[in-house]
């Protein structure tokens, strides 16, 4: 982690994770101002080294970190503040609609705006484990003290949509290892047994994402390893067994579901990722 | 790998599969005995070195690699053979009860029995990307010459179980990768840029299975980094986005529906793993 610990930072919006991004910045030695609607909530901060700004117009003087509960408290809080020649770092949860209405309109306003997203608990934010991810105007200031900075380009709607994507393969590695430990638990296997298995079919496959890729975006889907009908087969047999242990189906059952359409329209002799054409299309 | 190379091996069944085992054995040095039931696809290896069998009955002389269309081949193939004192290394594709009813049909004419499955395509056997799972009486003969040989244990049905939750790992991130990659590609952002994005939380997220193994095998899921109430909401969002962008949203709602269900089950303020109970139970 670099830091250029001098930027003077403020952070608004003390709940859990406001809290202890304001602590990151000040371990970090950044001269930090602190705002909250209520106000009680600084104090720790304070006892601490940080500056209570006595209003939110003051907290706006230097590069403000912005985490509220959601979009509209960021513009109820911001609509009179004046935001001209401020710096804005929205890391509260939204979508990349929001994102970008929120940057359009800040930057009407004479703002610079960086859209952000928190891929961390509060606990980790000041380690390298904390993502945070940035999008919109490339910043020129030092975020570092909060955790790994990555800075994703200029779409300020960027940022929320990789967070969404990296949740939805968070959850999907979850929940297939739990439909593995679900079928190797009918035959007496502990979790703790069947998770390094998991683990590394997980990591292996994760390594050929950067190849896969170059089908997608080349849109030319040579079965160089297997063909979308031999893989349907095998996943025939996945639904099938979860059937025949009783166990839940419905995980192997949309894997199946969207290859088969990939096949009905045409694409069974052609390699995995051709299936970014069902991924792509509202589904039923 | 290691590889006792002076074992005596025969494959029985060239396809486009056994073909590659019989080639992998002959390389290593193995002395290769070849059975298949259109016996002009044995030329190629005669050629490089293996021996014919006359009869397959002959060929069961020797520790004998099985790799047919499916087990009711294997059934067929083997009914009239006279089994006792054999040794039967199974690595035809089946499910778990096939597998165990082999196995007994095997041991009950007096044959050794070792069910197998293959996580490779013929291309890879013999490096060591090719991960051959074995289960049943522990083999003393030394296969290695395939690829990655993983014993896993008595239960003749763990390695087709072990390969199905593995396909399912496979998939489910080949998929999740897709869902960001659509979801991404709205934002032009081409697959080549999100790739090393989504691999990175992939792997990230798999070294975390053997921890949370241990909350399933105590069977108690303390919310120490998040509680599933706070995952829901992020599931939501997820969904929201994908129906805004237009692209599928049946994976996050499969995973949205899934962590409902938990949470109407009363364990919305325990953490992730509790979902093994749904995953337990055979769904709507
Ligand atoms: N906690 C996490 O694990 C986590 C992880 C990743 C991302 N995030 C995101 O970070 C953001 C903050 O989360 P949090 O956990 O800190 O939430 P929180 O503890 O509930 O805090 C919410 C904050 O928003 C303020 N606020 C709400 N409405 C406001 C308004 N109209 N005007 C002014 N201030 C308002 C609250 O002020 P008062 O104190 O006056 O109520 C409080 O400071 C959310 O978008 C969340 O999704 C959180
Ligand atoms: N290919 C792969 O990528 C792959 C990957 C993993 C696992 N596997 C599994 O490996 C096994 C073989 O696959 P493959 O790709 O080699 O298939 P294949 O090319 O279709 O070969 C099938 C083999 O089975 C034989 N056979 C079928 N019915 C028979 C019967 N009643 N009696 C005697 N022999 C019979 C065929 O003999 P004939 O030549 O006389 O027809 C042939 O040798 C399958 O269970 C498959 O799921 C394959």
């Amino acid at each position: 982690m670099t830091d250029n610990a001098n930027t003077p930072i403020s952070v608004v919006g003390l709940g859990l994770m406001g809290t202890a991004l304001a602590r990151a910045f000040l371990k970090a030695g950044h001269p930090t101002t602190v705002w909250n609607r209520t106000a009680a909530k600084a104090d720790s901060l304070v006892a601490e080294g940080a500056r209570l700004a006595p209003t939110i117009g003051d907290a706006l003087g230097a590069v403000t970190i912005l985490c509220l509960t959601d979009y509209s408290a960021v513009r109820e809080l911001l609509g009179d503040a004046g935001l001209a020649g401020t710096t804005l770092v929205n890391l509260t949860s939204g979508d990349s609609a929001q994102a970008r209405e929120t940057a359009a309109w800040a930057e009407k306003q004479g703002a610079r705006y960086v859209d952000g997203a928190i891929m961390a608990i509060p606990s980790a934010i000041g380690t390298a484990e904390a993502v945070i991810l940035l999008s919109g105007p490339r910043p020129d200031f030092e975020l570092g003290a909060l955790g790994t900075i990555s800075y994703l380009g200029e779409d300020p709607g960027l940022a929320s949509l990789y967070d969404v994507a990296g949740l939805t393969m968070m959850w999907s590695v979850l929940n297939a290892w739990l439909q593995g430990t679900a079928m190797l638990k009918t035959a007496g296997v502990d979790a703790a047994t069947y998770a390094p298995f998991a683990r590394q079919i997980a990591a292996g496959v994760a390594d050929w994402l950067p190849g896969y890729a170059e089908q997608i975006d080349k849109d030319s889907f040579p079965a160089e390893v297997s063909a979308l009908e031999t893989d349907a087969r095998a996943m025939a047999h996945m639904v099938e067994e979860s059937e025949a242990l009783g166990v839940n189906a419905e995980l192997p059952k949309l894997i199946k579901a969207m290859a088969d359409r990939a096949i009905a329209a045409g694409h069974g002799g052609e390699q995995y990722p051709v299936l970014i054409r069902e991924f792509e299309r509202a589904g039923e």
